[in-house]
């Protein structure tokens, strides 16, 4: 689209994005990007995930909703999504016992 | 699983909740949660979207988030999840020109 997109970050300059495998379009984590972040996101097409993992994920297409304040990302992820080396950070179930 | 799960809720008391259709795996929204709301969800398997919209989406299963800090609701929409009337939030694209 044509359309220029306003992006809303929140007070602490961050917007939250959800990372979606695009192709088993499973979850995989939901992180906070800083306008730098995304700006590099955006000409490398690679998410460098953090010093820490030194895992990246290849970016296939970004996604903002309706009122600007959120990102999805389609990835081709690399390596696993979470620190603890589950492929996603989603791996435990929520029951009306917890 | 059987391990208690500890949620954490931000300074505001909410929590940011991924929704995704369990059945096309397109994710629809992502909304914030409070402490009421999510235990009413966990006891109806319904979550009212809020009064201005009146739709409803039948809550198929919820995950937790590695650090606890933000949930995935499986849903079956009985409507467009946006305002806007579109059936996802996320029907725009960003580009490296926004």
């Amino acid at each position: 689209m044509s359309e220029k997109v306003i992006l809303k970050f929140d007070a602490d300059g961050l917007i939250p994005t959800v990372v979606q495998d695009s192709q088993t379009m499973e979850i995989l984590m939901v992180a906070w990007m800083n306008a730098d972040s995304l700006k590099r996101t955006l000409r490398n097409e690679l998410w460098h995930k953090g010093a820490t993992s030194g895992n990246t994920q290849k970016v296939m297409q970004i996604k903002v909703d309706c009122d600007g304040d959120t990102l999805l990302l389609f990835v081709n992820p690399t390596g696993p999504a979470c620190h603890t080396g589950a492929r996603s950070c989603f791996y435990r179930s929520l029951d009306s016992n917890s």
